[in-house]
């Protein structure tokens, strides 16, 4: 059976979402009336995903009142499993954690939700330039793509780029010694002077639109340092190897049962009439000493708010008073990328008896990377693509169909006539979530963080900014959203001092 | 006497927006119950300003019922005249006309309304490197800042650059030959490429901060071009010299008792009762054959709409059917520049008897360009400087009492002391505005033209986009609007068919 999961689908049924059904809407569509009393609690959150939920637990904790308002039917934000029957479930949203995630792992382990190591046994696929090969990913180097060119300047530019990184400042990019220079050209400006062979310039080009799913002309080159200082402990050592390997990166180990168990732990703890779904959010009124939250259905009258949306998501929210001109502004300059998620379900991972971890790296239209997304057992067989960036914003356009056998001729190309013919097709356009507007993270262009970097976290009166966007370490990540979830409560509990 | 204006004053009173009082506000800022009957018409047009009062009346000349929307108590957008008392007027919008702006001019000559020229006479004031020089504007190039080195680069650097504008197509820049190139890179990094003294890259700095209001760093090259190319006239010829010249360009005329004269008059022609004041639009619903606009006055049933505001406004807008994942996309990628336009009024234009024009290239803080702004007569005596882009973005976090003491100081350092004392001071941030949110225009940062740049005008079902912004030929300006305009009605008399 061929299956294409829509927006639709994954949102408004159970089917789609193993585990959402969990907490049902809390209310119909239809708009409440507008005069009714508003609610009142000392908190409100907006956003029930992993930043929503962590800062709501904080709050309670510290013995204060708090209400979550969801846009969404179901809680979890970028965070979503797919069930595929018999009790296994795959991810269409984030699902990866690795070393130095330790707000994640630690979260995980509270909860009781195992972690397993991403398959990665066997050799990598290279597919580019004609050229199909295999090469280990257990080298020294870790992967090294068999260019004998490209590899070597890849590695020189990935070293120069850690260098570089590491004179970012976390907390304040824009204080970098070197920021002007380096927020004033795109990262593909940079590639193009720094790397010089085809092979090193496809290897990084693969590595921007793997991280942040959009095109190295789309990106500062200052964001990118910022984000790699932040892929490592808070203290410092941030790479973007360990952002874009398996062993020993960002995609090591994956959840037993799905990375939204964590975000169901969570809403469970809080508990289910603390979060409003269907609750989208349309107007925060700030007066003296508190905040009205206006939402489709209720008003909820607060003592200080957090918003966890991406920047680009809160643009659509009326503010009274209305935000200052540089929160405004940088809301127009930090958008989301583009990812399309795709998978195809098999018996079994055929690949393996193969020999092949199920990861390649290619240059190939539209899916240039694949990785093994079977469940622990290895039943059934799963196959990840990503279309990111660039491929995301033309195939988009496309038809279900013709974006399926795309990638599956892809799939076909790198293991064999076998992966044309899945028993389930799942896949997840993120650009087309009117509650995220684009995967994996909200990103900024050049001279963004220069002139409206310090308004990311700076709170508007009694608005406090939360979610993977305002991370400083493992910013756009699981990780990062906790952590910032646990930040903006601790502004939100001062509020209420 | 010394005044400054602020938002509220401007928007909320007659005494700062002169003419503007002709039409009252239609209705006070309650919402209005949601559930009333919607009331009838053939389009809505959403947003007052030239764009949309020309679409309406376009659609009134073919004989069809249309609506305008305002959010503001105000017509006009980006247009607004100043009372200087007595009479006089000057503008705290956009006020130039210039020759191939073939539109606005007839337009004015229709409603009676006539051009004067800039005041261009004497010696412009070069005021950079330490150095304070005059020079003449009269040359056979133009005015050509005394710079030996860097204004021949300069000149050079803009040659090159008018001829790629001329392979950019207006109509769709992403088509350019070697648009892939110049969209993946900021116009930073071309300046540095290719302008090597620090006089020509002054003057290209200038440059675009003059015309876009932003950095070098932060706009493609690519949008830079496209932009170029489309100010002249509609066959070809754009050059960025008729977008940074007086004599002979963008800033040569203006005209007698303020740009506003032709919003006003456009306003009049269409009638007050078919333009809604005070009615910011919050939701677009769309259903078969017909478009329900709801703003905070009433919910108004279409067959067509035209949204004429800003991409980055257009972003609060609540709209169902949800926009296609490429406009929305697009609206988290097309800012608003930042200018504030700072006016000091005097008895006369007293740098005129010592033989200057009141035209400064400077590269001081926070004023690097100035305007003689005086009336027709030359009565009062107005110095006009804009603080733009990166200067904007710091000075608007200041006290207005610090800006002015800024503004003043380097007024004083151009003009002499003398320019200290004003008899009034204006200054308007169009950056708080929160129906503008940044002038003058918006742009695009790499990436966006080439990725989405086919979704600018693709109109969303029954949803046509016109404004400064949507124009080709002489996007961003009054004339380009007065196109959009007309090019949308066209656009939704096609629904009505």
């Amino acid at each position: 059976m061929s299956r294409t999961v829509t927006r639709r689908g994954l949102l408004g049924t159970a089917a789609g979402a193993a585990g959402a059904a969990a907490l049902p809407p809390s209310a119909g569509a239809k708009p409440a009336p507008r005069r009714r009393a508003p609610r009142r609690t000392d908190v409100v959150v907006v956003g029930a995903g992993l930043a929503g939920l962590r800062a709501a637990l904080d709050v309670v904790a510290a013995g204060r009142s708090v209400v979550v308002l969801e846009a969404r039917d179901r809680v979890g934000g970028r965070l979503l499993n797919h069930a595929l029957g018999e009790g296994e479930v795959i991810e269409v949203g984030g699902q990866w954690v690795g070393p130095t995630q330790d707000v994640l792992l630690g979260l995980a382990r509270e909860l009781g939700v195992d972690t397993f190591p991403t398959y990665d046994q066997g050799s990598y696929l290279y597919a580019a330039g004609g050229r199909r090969e295999r090469y280990s990913p257990t080298g020294p180097l870790g992967p090294v793509p068999p260019d004998l060119l490209g590899a070597p300047e890849a590695f020189l530019a990935i070293a120069q780029l850690d260098q570089m990184a590491a004179t970012v400042p976390v907390e304040a990019p824009w204080k970098a010694p070197r920021a002007a220079e380096w927020d004033s050209q795109t990262f593909e400006t940079w590639k193009l002077a720094n790397a010089h062979t085809p092979g090193a310039r496809l290897l990084l080009d693969l590595a921007i639109e793997a991280v942040w799913a959009c095109e190295p002309r789309d990106v500062s080159l200052l964001h990118v340092l910022a984000y790699i200082r932040g892929a490592g402990p808070a203290g410092g050592g941030g790479s973007l190897n360990r952002l874009i390997n398996t062993a020993g990166g960002a995609q090591e180990q994956r959840f037993v049962g799905g990375s939204q168990r964590i975000v169901l732990g969570l809403a469970e703890r809080l508990g289910k009439r603390r979060v409003k779904l269907g609750s989208p959010v349309r107007r925060v009124v700030q007066r003296k000493g508190s905040v009205d939250v206006v939402c489709d259905t209720a008003t909820w009258r607060a003592r200080s708010v957090v918003v966890t949306a991406p920047p680009a998501v809160t643009a659509s929210i009326d503010w009274e008073p209305w935000l200052p001109a540089d929160r405004a502004q940088l809301l127009q300059r930090f958008p989301q990328g583009n990812a399309i998620k795709c998978q195809a379900v098999y018996d079994e991972p055929f690949w393996r008896a193969d020999g092949l971890a199920g990861q390649v790296t290619s240059d190939a239209d539209p899916v240039r990377i694949t990785f093994d997304n079977s469940p622990p057992d290895g039943r059934p067989g799963v196959l990840l693509g990503f279309i990111e960036g660039h491929a995301a914003r033309v195939w988009a356009r496309r038809s279900a169909a013709d974006r399926k056998a795309a990638v599956l001729r892809c799939f076909a190309d790198f293991f064999g006539d076998r992966a044309s013919r899945p028993k389930a097709y799942v896949e997840m356009d993120w650009s087309a979530e009117r509650w995220t507007r684009g995967c994996y993270v909200g990103f900024t262009p050049p001279g963004v963080l220069l002139d409206f970097g310090e308004a990311i976290r700076r709170p508007h009166q009694r608005v406090h900014w939360a979610g993977a966007e305002t991370a400083t370490v493992w910013n756009g990540y699981m990780d990062g959203a906790l952590r910032s979830g646990s930040r903006a409560a601790a502004e939100a509990l001062g509020d209420l001092a």
